[in-house]
């Protein structure tokens, strides 16, 4: 098979198995067990979270380990007062917009621009008011597009609000260092990473009160209850450690994904969403005029490639992508979207076996 | 190690860890992904689904997997109306009590026995009203003392309440069966029952309308968001599974815990609570008058012995046990209290040793 959907999930690393595998044996014990063998456990929680810290430049105790991405987006919202306007980019996940929807009366959405970015100078003349919520994503799930978060944040700085951004999807992809982007809240998975599913991080501003949603025994210093998932903790630690490391590798991934587009901008049709624009270096989202994106996905995998038609989430949907109607593509060109996405151990020849599938394809249509 | 704690947690079953081991490697799949290892990831949460649903005899799409017993009591008691009123019985597990004092204006504590159990007679007297919400837990995780769920439900069957069961202890310790009960929300956990942390669900009535709390990809049929931890599932599946078979080890287990009472009973001093109440076989909880708990557990830690002085969650605070204040144990016996949980590996000659080592330090102090 050739796997070109890593921005729906990754392959765990086998040195992250290996770090998870004593503590789904021999260390089973529950972290809060006053013993030695609660102890080890605990420790190794520890490190995780220094890991993970040391990934995007903060102290340990600024992040709170979560069951994922979604649970950590719910919980950087759950900080908004129940009062407070909300204020969310057009192209955020579902994770972030339907908890918006769902849980406050008082919510706008951010528009976007035909590349699908939050426009620096419309969002400096928003009224924005103390407590008032922002949520933009740092890098876009489907298109890649990379939004300059530091520019946002630094132009609202004095005006009290609370900025989050959901880094799900730039994690591992793009050097993040949480006090440079300037914001109040960031979310993190491991699955995007290498690390298992099951597990992500809610990371805080020194000094940021937050209140938890789970409540109960008071783990994840009374921010988070729930006795912890302990292998998927150590997991996302190492998948950190791996993904300081790695960092360079996406200039690999990027030759890789400019020479695909370069393939694919020679077939007719082909319209590449936001190419001019800063992405994810292992990124590309596209379609072919009068192709349907569901009917490709499917006769790809006949031939054993796997890529996405949108975000994993929604896929099953058959829904049109709300991040492409936002960025104000016609719904009949943004229903034949692909999105592939690159990861550490494609080659050029998984590229030239998805161009040489893709053209056979669509010679038959 | 002698380990004496199984109602903080259990190892993790190698069949278990077996079995969740593809899905940490080759079967790395987002299971929303339309392609053949997507399909493939989905089919293997349907099947532990179902085996889950066998443990608790319930069809599988009345299970909602959860990221555990916390996340599942959350979402269980979301389902009460903000204006319900919410009965709490007094020895409920914390994720349960501190959920209903958060988020719930109106709320009672139901008063138990000094066995600790909600007592049938004082219950039907308590005038409930159309949705309001109960939840009494179906097994105590300190004591072991478990409640006659089913003679509860019975007496407020005409009255439109919603009853809710934490049955994260109970569950593979004694047979449950869900409809039996006669509630409409339980929680379950699987670290409980030697599957692996991270991993819960909550059980509905069929045609219980339930809310999600987290929102975004619709997973579990849009009453979970996030993309599912797949192996934790799988774990969790095939760990109710073996639970399943494994129920009548438990009558092992429950001459190993008499056998433990009897000579416990023997060294001056010491309470066994609840000791004449229908309890979980695997569960003893006592004091040593005079003796402080959180010292006698460390002085077993020092000879490998893993117990615990209260529930696992609190067991970092040095409080006094609510559960046992609740039963109306005078606070300096209640500070003594150490709970001793078997499990499955626990043999004749661990409660020999145990019981050498306690005699040891008692004489010494």
């Amino acid at each position: 098979m050739i796997y070109l959907d890593h921005n729906a999930t990754t392959p765990v690393d086998e040195r992250v198995l290996e770090a998870m595998l004593p503590f789904l044996s021999t260390f089973f014990g529950n972290p809060s067990g006053l013993y030695r063998l609660g102890r080890i456990v605990r420790s190794a929680i520890d490190q995780a979270r220094q890991q993970l810290a040391d990934l995007v430049s903060v102290s340990p105790e600024q992040i709170i380990f979560t069951s994922g991405g979604t649970e950590a987006n719910h919980l950087a919202l759950s900080q908004a007062e129940m009062s407070a306007q909300l204020w969310i980019s057009a192209i955020e996940h579902p994770s972030v917009l339907e908890t918006a929807k769902r849980y406050y009366p008082q919510f706008s959405e951010l528009l976007v621009d035909v590349s699908g970015k939050v426009e620096i100078d419309q969002f400096a003349e928003l009224n924005f008011k103390e407590n008032d919520f922002i949520s933009v994503m740092s890098a876009n799930n489907e298109t890649g597009v990379v939004q300059d978060i530091a520019s946002l944040t630094a132009s609202v700085k004095q005006q009290g609000v609370i900025f989050h951004t959901d880094a799900v999807q730039a994690l591992g992809k793009i050097p993040l260092s949480f006090n440079d982007l300037g914001v109040q809240l960031m979310s993190l998975s491991s699955h995007k990473i290498y690390g298992p599913k099951g597990s992500g991080a809610l990371v805080f501003e020194k000094g940021f009160n937050v209140q938890p949603v789970l409540v109960g025994g008071g783990q994840e210093f009374d921010c988070r209850s729930g006795t912890e998932n302990v292998a998927g903790i150590v997991g996302f630690g190492k998948a950190a450690e791996l993904a300081k490391q790695a960092i360079e590798e996406f200039q690999t991934i990027l030759t890789l994904r400019d020479c695909l587009e370069q393939q694919l901008a020679l077939i007719p049709g082909v319209v590449i969403f936001a190419r001019d624009e800063n992405r994810l270096p292992n990124t590309v989202q596209f379609a072919i005029l009068g192709v349907d994106g569901e009917m490709l996905l499917m006769q790809l995998d006949r031939n054993n490639i796997a890529v996405s038609s949108g975000s994993a989430c929604a896929s099953g949907g058959g829904e049109v992508s709300s991040v492409l109607l936002a960025m104000g593509v016609d719904p009949q060109l943004a229903k034949g979207a692909i999105r592939v996405s690159l990861g550490r151990q494609n080659t050029e020849s998984d590229i030239e076996a998805f161009i040489a599938v893709l053209k056979e394809i669509i010679s038959q249509i």
